[in-house]
């Protein structure tokens, strides 16, 4: 079934890991792949273009369904293959309300740590404001402390990392940039979660070699 | 069933909306609603803050389980609730993918529509950029060829707006901002919607009565 399947990914790109990591969830080892260079600017070529008319990746092709966007294809594959490899939703009322608020939630988290991280490739020369960046840094720590609380409230436990997190909140991976004496259950959550063989199998070699971020986030 | 479920909304909140629409749309009449003001600062209050830490609209509880994100509740009372009312997810395969990809994409038609309308309300006075203005309206305009675009390669036509939109792709509802001369197929798409029973039954009666963004929208 995967050799029915096309992921065009990026290096560096998170939402193109959450693809991967769901792919492997799904035992759905096999499927091609492309490596493209966004240094290159290969996300905007013709051969994205043609799937993906916003030029962005992860680009992703199932037979003749495309799915771009990768969250839904999460929810895609899950839904396509709910009986193969582990469930990404799971069955109880209350995990699956969790799951779904917390899915959203980390986009939340994601728009506030690209809005610390990228804040000078968002943002021109002329434009930028240490006022702002200051704004953006002490958002993001607020966000930050409501998920460190958030595990506190739960047993940050490996069956936990089965269900509601493979693919769904792989950000949390991003707290490998912070510090672990001040986030400890996000970095906890972290360690148990680099473990799994989803992610150990889907993490690229150059991958995060030098991450972006590690060094404007070091005082967050 | 709904007797145990409880809403707390604010007007002018496309996010509050949405799960009202939804709540209609699965046959949910009858449960608990308080509007809350967002001039008064009662997002802020206690009794939504015990509820959700980020004292946001929408609010919901049903029995003892909580999920505030709007598409979060979505999905959860379609799968709480499969059978009955209106499906809220296609069955179809290829259904379901242009529906994920669409609910997920439409996340980013919202971030480029707020960054033109609340741009005031986000951008502290002196950190204001007539250049920054004018590219977010590109975004934004953009955004919406593609949406256009989107909408003439499928039949715009009633059925679609049965399982495909009805609480995922409410945004469109915000088109009603723009010139139908301009965007007529999300002109067309916009008032096939407002006819949507569960549209109407939860369309507020001062909802959109001076309807923000309208003369910022004006030359998008």
């Amino acid at each position: 079934m995967a050799k029915t399947m096309t992921l065009l990914w990026g290096a560096g790109s998170p939402p193109c890991w959450r693809v991967m990591i769901a792919l492997e969830e799904k035992n759905l080892q096999g499927y091609n792949q492309k490596l493209l260079s966004f240094d290159k600017m290969e996300h905007k070529s013709k051969e994205v273009l043609d799937l993906n008319p916003r030029g962005q990746l992860p680009t992703f092709k199932h037979g003749n369904i495309i799915v771009n966007d990768s969250y839904a294809v999460c929810f895609y594959l899950e839904n396509q293959f709910k009986s193969q490899g582990n469930k990404l939703i799971p069955d109880g009322q209350e995990e699956q309300a969790v799951m779904y608020q917390r899915m959203f939630e980390g986009l939340t988290f994601y728009d506030k740590l690209n809005a610390v991280i990228y804040y000078d490739w968002f943002v021109p020369e002329g434009e930028r404001h240490d006022s702002a960046l200051k704004r953006n840094k002490e958002a993001l720590t607020t966000e930050l402390k409501l998920w460190e609380g958030y595990l506190q409230k739960v047993c940050v436990c490996k069956g936990q990392t089965q269900t509601d997190t493979a693919c769904f909140d792989l950000f949390k991976l991003a707290v490998f940039l912070l510090s672990a004496e001040r986030y400890p259950k996000l970095g906890e959550y972290y360690n148990l979660l680099k473990e799994r063989p989803s992610v150990k199998a889907s993490w690229p070699s150059h991958w995060l070699e030098n991450p972006k971020g590690q060094d404007t986030l070091k005082d967050i």
